[in-house]
This record gives structure tokens, C-alpha cells and sequence, in this order.
């Protein structure tokens, strides 16, 4: 994450992510979740907390969780089911069941199906938020997997040329592990940023770079700018048409394609009465023991990440990381000396626990 | 394709695609390549020229195939093998055959898999280049599949902050059928832009735009400029971290996993000892009946691309493309009014013609 998005060190406030987990997982049983599909939850949001990932952790995304449990908008007793299925695909319907309360299990299919035929291909209709996609692909990825995990929601990304939302953020994701080395984790939305940059880079008191977003024509701003109130849309990857938005446009279709349509579902961009719900989901494992050996897998996955990482950095640059490498040494530092949350959202979780009768956050 | 790499009119001239099916099969023949071997590579050529793609169809790939073929480098009787196999994957050894000629054959297997469980993965090591990967995905959404295709080759691509060559171009690719609307069809180079672009540019005499490769150091180069004899590497999609390199270099490490690492082989990267091929491929069919109604995707698919097209152009755009829409409409005129080669390209052809004892081209 650039460090225009990161807590500066003035406003943070370190919490244990043992006490993290505890408090989320009350808040969950508080909204309705049974005991363990809250601690799924916690898991997910903790874990993301721990790797850096603050755009999908705790911050921003709990006050919205809360929010769409207690408007109704998602089902805290979700009876999910499936809805098709192959030896080596399943088409789950979530019953409006959180992404990241379901998620792992969903992985659990694709990753069953793997290890019977291969691969396992698992996607996921009338869903609801899925929190950081990497979460899942990683899981996946512990079990000796190749996995990938990506979810299509909303219509706030331009396509290159247009001037109308039409895609969410579209995030896609994929790990694999290795030996020695820290996992591959690559997350990303397929838009320039994130929609949860915009709450971030606010509480932070940062500014949005050029080619970022679009104004209400439609066309890129192309200076820094402050977080507006009101513009056209996020870009795609790559920001203008000169500088590849095609190719972010065609990973945007890329996941309604996989996440979307192959659920039986359509995108976002659908007009209200066609579209049933909020979120689809992707889930994808491939059983690495199919291909071939995985422990030669891993020692090439050292291997190729070593040289990444000891590539001679261009000047100015004080290192080359490759995918995941500094969520796993932001996972270290976090472990052993905490959580950094701003001020404002400590300040938060005090007034939730007393509201909800729930333990506090305790500060190290 | 930006203007700037299409052919300008005063040096085209326009062959029938028949014609050029029945030369680019006589020169395979001549190369050594069965009759059946041959009409592959022409089919996959002739149909990604009728598309516009101009990086990867005769103009530039032609003359790198002969010499490959020449040198030894590419085997013209390819025996491959499968060297690893369940229900739903197959790891192929492709005996040095080239991509263009064994493609194919490898969705093949892919979608077979498909319509027995569902999904089909098929790798592919030991291999040689696969012309546009967007041409097999497309082959697999004839056949009413969801169809990916990416490959990975090369070091000429720099992670994010490097100033070394880590990665090929790495192109990755998605096609899908709709109903009334063209088939959705995407297809980039993992780079901010293909290596083909660099002959295409130098040919048709046209400029590199900022941000799309790094100097000596690895400094991206941010200004236009002319294609340069001696430069650092490409840049990952993105270009710049600040304009999103790292999702880029994310997308080229996706490659890399999903190509090399899973057909058991390794990335362009390694060290000469360790790297047995230059070519790698991934082959993946989805099969949407075994995930939902087929004509009901189709009619969605329509629906979503419909509202793309429809989309609201930004001030000074003509309109909103979707991936594939060009492409088709590209092959409708070059059908009617023959495919514009550069004139070069066509005195190439002349002398080869002559060399071999091979058919000429028929100019229209």
C-alpha cells in the first residue's frame, strides 16, 4: 500500500489482534451470527488486519457489516446451498449469507473437488460482502494449493471511453506457496483503486493521484486532487486509454465473467429488476499434486521469488518485493507489536462495545 | 489497437484471407510440418489477421517462425505426451512443437474434460510460441464454454521499482458467447504493452508513449519517444507503482504460476541451467451448462454487452467498445475487403514465395 494510505504514526493507536478477533467475533454474535460463523468472520477481518490490508480490515469495512445486518440487507442465519454441481464445479447460493462468513467454506468445496479430479471451481450467487479476496486465495494456498478467489459488486468503475459507472471494483486474487520463502498473495481490484481507498485516504487526510478517477464528464482526472465529494467514477486499471484502461476494462469483465455470469447471476451493471443481488463470488483451487510435484513446486516458487526479490532496484527504489511479501513482514511486525488503528476508529469500537454489551478493544 | 500501430493507408495493400490461409499453409508444409500441422498454424494466423491483431499475425510472427523452425529452435513433428492427467487437468509436454500448431489440440482436451466434469485445466511445458492467446479461448467459446488462455516466455518485463528483465509479456485472455452481440474477447499482454509492439512501431514509423518502458536503470521512461535501439526493459501494466505497476507485476506473476509453475516447469526467469523450454501455456475451458442455462447466459451476455456499447461516451470519444467488439467488426471488413498488409510485409512474402516454390499471394 503507498504510504499516503497508511495510519500516520501520530494518530495510531496499537491493539493486540487476539483482542481484535475477540471483540469482532461479540460484535457478529451480537448481530445474530451463530458462535461459529462469527469466528469465521473474526478470522477473516483479524487476519486481514494483521497483513496490512487496512482497506478490508476492521476500519472500514465492521461500521458497513453492521450497518447491512441490522438494515436487513444480509442474512446473519444464511441456509446456503448448492444450487449445481459437477465432480469438479458447484454453483452456491449464499441466501444473502456474508462472503466473508461463507467464504472459507465455499474454498472448502473447491479445494474437496481439487484433491478428487484436480481442480475445483466454486461460485457463489445472491451473496453479500467477501472482505479481502486475497483472505481466501491464501487459505487455499496453505493446503498446497494454487488458489484464487475474486468478487464482482456495484457499478461505480467506468469502462475506457464512458462517462456511466458500469462494474464494482471487481477485485481478483491469487496465492501460492513455497518453501522458504513467504507465500505469493497478489490482490488487487481491477479498478485503479480500491472503493475503500476513498474512506481510507479521508481519515488519513491524504490526496487521490492523477488518473484515478473520472470526473461527471467521464473524463480522468489527471492532477492530484483531494478526495472530492462527488465525481464520475473510478477508472480501470491503468487509468486512460493511452496507458492500457483497456486492458483494467477487460479484467473488470474478466471477474463478472467468472464471478457473475458463471454463478447463474448477472453483474451489477444490470438495471434494478434483473438484478437479484448484490455480490458474486469466485472460488478456484488447483490441487498442485495433480500437476506436479509439490515440493519441487515450492523450491521453484523459492527460487523464482528470491530472484524477485534480489533484483537490483532502479534508482531511488530501496527494494523489489514481489506479491505478498509485505503483507507477510507486515504480518510479523503486527503479530509481535500490534495492530495499528487510527484514533477515530478506536474511538469507534469504545462506543460500539458499551452499545452492544461487548468486550473492549484492548490497547497495548 | 491505437491508431498509431495500424497500418497507414498509403502503404497498405490488401490480400484475401483465403489466400493467405493457403500460403501460410504451404510455407508450414515447406518447414517440415504435416499437412494437418500446417492448416492449424493457418487457420490460427489467417483468423488473428482477419481480427486486426497485428502483433501476432503474419506481419511480424511469420519470419520469427521460419527462422525458429530453421534453427532447430521449434520441432515440425512434434510427438507430445501427457505427462500428468485427471478428470479434470492434463499436464502436456509439447516436444518443442509450437503453441500455434498444438494449441488446439490442447483446448481440445480442456473442453472435453469440461463437458465430463465441468471444468478443464490443461498445462502445457516444453513448448513453443502460441500466437494469440485470445485465439484458443475463443475457439472454446464456440463450443459454448467460458475459454482462458495466457503464456508465459521471456525476461524482458521488470517488476515494479527493478531494473532487471524478470518477466515475458505474459499475455493472459478470456472469451465468453453472448447471443446477437459479438462474443466478448479479451486478450493483453500482462506488460503495459506486447513486444510485438516494438517491430509494429519501428514499421509503421510511429512513437512509444510514456510510461510504457524504463531506461537503462529501470527508470520508467515518462515522455514519448522514438523506439529506441537499447533500453531497460517493459513496464508491468500500470506502468509507474504510483499509476499501479504492482497490479501489473501481480497479473504477470498469475501467469507465471498458472503457465510454468503449473505444468511442472519453470518461469523465463531462471538461470539458463534450470530453464529446459521457452514457452509455457495454460488452457482452461468452463463449461457454462454444467453451471447454468446456456441460452440464459447467452441472453445475459447480450444484455450486459449491449449496455457497454450503449454507455455514454466521455466528451471527445466516439463511444463505448466492449473486448471482442472491434475484433468482430474488424473481421467483417477484412472478409469483405481483404486484410491490409503493409507493403513491406507483402514484398516479404513475395521473396519467400519465391525461395520456397510456395503459392504467391494474391493481391486484391
Amino acid at each position: 500500500m503507498l504510504e499516503r494510505f497508511k495510519v500516520p504514526k501520530k494518530d495510531e493507536v496499537r491493539i493486540s489482534h487476539e483482542s481484535l478477533h475477540l471483540v469482532v467475533k461479540a460484535i457478529f454474535e451480537n448481530l445474530g451470527n451463530s458462535s461459529e460463523d462469527a469466528e469465521e468472520a473474526a478470522d477473516v477481518l483479524a487476519m486481514t488486519d494483521l497483513r496490512g490490508v487496512e482497506t478490508h480490515g476492521v476500519s472500514n469495512m465492521l461500521r458497513s457489516y453492521i450497518d447491512q445486518y441490522t438494515s436487513g440487507q444480509v442474512n446473519p442465519d444464511p441456509r446456503w446451498s448448492i444450487e449445481k454441481e459437477t465432480p469438479a464445479i458447484a454453483v452456491v447460493n449464499a441466501d444473502r449469507g456474508l462472503g466473508v462468513v461463507l467464504g472459507r467454506r465455499a474454498m472448502d468445496i473447491a479445494i474437496e473437488k481439487a484433491k478428487t479430479v484436480g481442480v475445483g471451481i466454486v461460485t457463489m450467487n445472491n451473496g453479500a460482502h467477501l472482505g479481502a479476496v486475497g483472505h481466501f486465495s491464501m487459505y487455499a494456498a496453505q493446503q498446497g494449493m494454487v488458489g484464487m478467489c475474486a468478487t464482482s459488486a456495484g457499478r461505480g468503475v467506468l469502462p475506457t471511453f464512458g462517462s456511466e459507472g458500469r462494474f464494482g471494483t471487481n477485485p481478483i486474487s491469487i496465492a501460492a506457496p513455497a518453501g522458504t520463502e513467504a507465500p505469493l498473495l497478489f490482490d488487487a481490484a481491477t479498478s485503479q483503486i480500491a472503493g475503500n481507498k476513498f474512506s481510507l485516504a479521508r481519515r488519513v487526510g491524504s490526496d487521490l493521484l492523477g488518473g484515478w478517477i473520472a470526473d461527471d464528464l467521464g473524463n480522468p482526472i489527471m492532477d492530484e486532487t483531494e478526495v472530492p465529494e462527488d465525481y464520475g467514477g473510478l477508472l480501470p486499471i491503468g487509468g486512460t486509454r493511452e496507458n492500457g484502461s483497456h486492458k483494467g476494462y477487460g479484467f473488470l469483465m474478466m471477474v463478472e465473467v467468472l464471478a457473475a455470469m458463471l454463478s447463474g447471476s448477472v453483474p451489477g451493471m444490470f438495471d434494478e429488476e434483473l438484478f437479484e443481488s448484490g455480490y458474486k463470488h469466485y472460488f478456484a483451487a488447483y490441487n498442485i499434486e495433480s500437476f506436479t510435484d509439490l515440493e519441487l513446486f515450492k523450491r521453484n516458487m523459492d527460487e523464482m521469488l528470491q530472484k524477485l526479490r534480489s533484483t537490483p532496484p532502479a534508482p531511488g527504489q530501496a527494494r523489489v518485493l514481489y506479491p505478498g511479501l509485505a503483507e507477510f513482514e507486515e504480518e510479523l511486525d503486527r503479530r509481535a507489536n500490534g495492530i495499528p488503528l487510527h484514533v477515530e476508529v478506536v474511538e469507534w469500537f469504545k462506543n460500539i462495545s458499551e452499545e452492544m454489551s461487548v468486550p473492549s478493544l484492548e490497547i497495548l
